[in-house]
């Protein structure tokens, strides 16, 4: 990376570029009694103090130092890079299950580019095995590249690709997938995979990492050993999330596909279930169920894959001042699906009643989930739910916002009519919705 | 409301029929030994079970009771509401701080409407008033009703209006205002009344309810009380927004106005402040500091308002599948400024980094944060980020959405030129931004 784009500016560019530096340098500064040797990152903070430079050590954090008359900045040779093998030598444990790990891209299979300062994905899933050689001990491996994308820029179509192979494996024998995956999309993806493959005979998990595998508090190791001990031994058949349940690296959740979230831009522990209980709780290997799931674990039982999607499903989150006319763009467009990230229990402004009535004449289905994210849309309680309801507004009860688009997209291409879309899509079909337990008396009397 | 669209379907809609009640209705259900006496509630669960009624008992709580051959449903006659004298005599009491309490409508000001089933917002503030009769000893209460909406109808101008009249009460002399408002968007109120009204002099508290007051279940009283201490006594002069603290009625939060969201649809507790502590609690009137408020109670101190708000701004979430239309669309339009709600670190797919780049060649302010809720955008770790930041996308750091999306609007509404919003945007200014804590090394050296 050039000095220029790395953040830095004024009298330390100056200095930095006077000792022919470059960000992903090796380099030694010494202030005062101080001395630092690491590899010169770049800025990542706007508009922090312009007087520092930032330095990875060797113990993997990142240091602030002044940089003034009293400081002295030293290029460094690089050392070499340890040349480890490609292809390890795999030799079939009969005693351990299968497990077929794909990859997809994302952090959990990158490393840092230092040229760049940025993180490439990686390319190949015997990179992601090589890094993680304590494997060997848990399953015998199956490697396949499917894709090399940042979670941001998988599609739909990229679902589809995910779905078949992850099949493909299943017929040839895997106990169980492993799909490694970005943080960014990694719940949408595994929401597409559960509706995608029906009658699951073994898990598929997948799994990410929130820092990249050659930093020292990666929690890719910690992550994709547990994801193939679920994917191998866990006695279930659906499609699991599998992150770590803290910031400390001591145990990780399977969290069930259509209720992961990834709620915090950083943090080891970002993913939660939500309006639900993770599935398994992972400790050095041993798998504690945390409640039922969906199927149990059973090899006799044939896949089916639907794995077609219709991206022209949008996804909208109401605010104050939202105006009607990107819902009426939406429907000239031929958009055949909205859902609605409505406020509180399912509620949007009123200047937007009637260009959402427009869009369900247009046959266009129109879901409501709530923005609160936690708790359950509810849309008999206010004017504003009951009139959506009128409307024909399909109320997604404690369905995530995400769960719910990418459930309409699959929906919309899977059902040869609407109101069999409409019907399905206030309908739990894998996990995506529990029903409100009520207070009901059905004996012969007594007020239990 | 008519019994055919109160969600009773069936044999049971017939015995209510020929029974003659109504929803709404007091009813008794005999059901063998059991007897239940109540009010007839419609049925909030879409597709639940279709063979029972829902009563609303006088302890409060609903039951669901089976209606069958074994069971008897009886109309009563309703008991007669108790009139409450409309204006309550009020001598001030000079010891006290005078607090004036705006009521803009939503559940705090609300009482449920058994005739429709639904809830009501409230027309006055002597409503509220007299709900909470304690009040009288905490504050002279000067109530006044601004508006009366459900809070998902509030634009951006009924914003201006509840700032300029808060003006008017601190101007008048209030040791502090209180606004009772909905839930649904209260936060989004808070942050646009946080960047409005500059230099108060003492603080302005947002309250709010997630069950309406005639409920035994209701949290009005107890946040309408803690935002009247806060109001009058707390040492700060910053908008704040008071709600439960837990689901008991043990204390409230005060949250920062900048820095609250509503987490849950319907618990008590729902709202939290995001990537910051709230600044008070407050228990049995006592007001606890948690983390420092931005300025202190000063009288002498000058209150500016500035609460005009530009609504050609969208927020747009990031998701798989996402098309560069609607973006386009949104600079066709003249839209001024687009928040991306971006996946993770704040990243959106590659396919809208054209329309991207369009948006802002045509003079649109474009924001990043996170739809993580949850951390902090950092768009220099992953190439996506990288390549947005070069675009001049403008990092929001660790601001929320919503609060984004006001201080948007309030920005392009408020400066003269776009490259003044676009940096003003990135820094903080009433507490919507903490800048990250990264270890420095500014003395003479060592490594602490």
């Amino acid at each position: 990376m050039a000095l220029e784009q790395s953040g830095y500016i004024g009298a330390v560019l100056e200095r930095l570029s006077a000792a022919g530096v470059r960000v992903g340098d090796r380099i030694r500064v010494v202030r005062g009694s101080g001395e630092f040797t690491g590899i010169l990152m770049p800025r990542a903070q706007i508009g922090a103090d312009p007087d520092h430079v930032v330095v990875k050590l060797d113990s993997g954090y990142n240091i602030g130092i002044r940089v003034d008359s009293n400081t002295t900045v030293k290029r460094l040779k690089s050392p070499k890079r340890v040349k480890q093998s490609r292809e390890a030598v795999l030799t079939p444990n009969e005693s351990l299950p299968t497990v077929a790990v794909l990859s997809t891209g994302g952090t959990i299979a990158s490393r840092v580019d230092y040229q760049t300062g940025a993180v490439n994905p990686a390319l190949s899933a015997q990179d992601l095995y090589e890094a993680v050689p304590e494997l060997q001990s848990h399953a015998n491996i199956r490697a396949r590249v499917v894709m090399s994308k940042f979670s941001e820029d998988i599609t739909p179509a990229d679902w589809a690709t995910i779905a078949k192979r992850t099949a493909r494996e299943i017929r040839n024998g895997a106990d169980g997938v492993v799909i490694a995956h970005g943080t960014d999309t990694l719940a949408l993806t595994a929401a597409a995979l559960s509706f995608s493959l029906q009658n699951l005979p073994v898990p598929v998990v997948l799994v990410g990492s929130q820092r990249s595998s050659d930093r020292p508090s990666s929690d890719a190791a910690l992550n994709l050993v547990a994801a193939v001990d679920v994917a191998g031994r866990a006695d279930a058949a659906e499609v699991l999330l599998v992150m770590h349940g803290e910031t400390d690296d001591t145990f990780t959740l399977a969290h069930r596909g259509t209720r992961a979230r990834k709620c915090h831009t950083s943090r080891r522990d970002a993913f939660q279930s939500i309006n639900a209980s993770p599935v398994f709780r992972v400790e050095s290997s041993e798998i504690t169920e945390m409640s039922p799931p969906l199927y149990r674990r059973d090899p006799t039982r044939r896949l089916r894959v639907k794995a077609k999607f219709d991206d022209h499903v949008a996804l909208i989150k109401m605010y104050p001042g939202l105006k009607p006319d990107v819902i009426e763009y939406l429907i000239s467009a031929g958009y055949r699906g909205i859902v609605l990230e409505g406020t509180g229990l399912g509620h949007t402004p009123q200047s937007i009643h009637l260009a959402v009535k427009q869009a369900i004449d247009a046959g266009v289905v129109v879901a409501m989930t709530s923005q609160c994210i936690w708790g359950r849309v509810d849309m008999n309680v206010y004017r504003s739910g009951v009139k959506l309801l009128d409307i024909g507004v399909v109320p997604c009860q404690d369905m995530l916002p995400e769960t719910a688009l990418v459930k309409l997209m699959w929906l919309l291409a899977n059902t040869k009519h609407i109101e069999a879309a409409r019907r399905a899509m206030a309908m739990p079909l894998v996990g995506e919705i529990s029903y409100r337990t009520e207070l009901v008396v059905s004996g012969t009397g007594g007020s239990e």
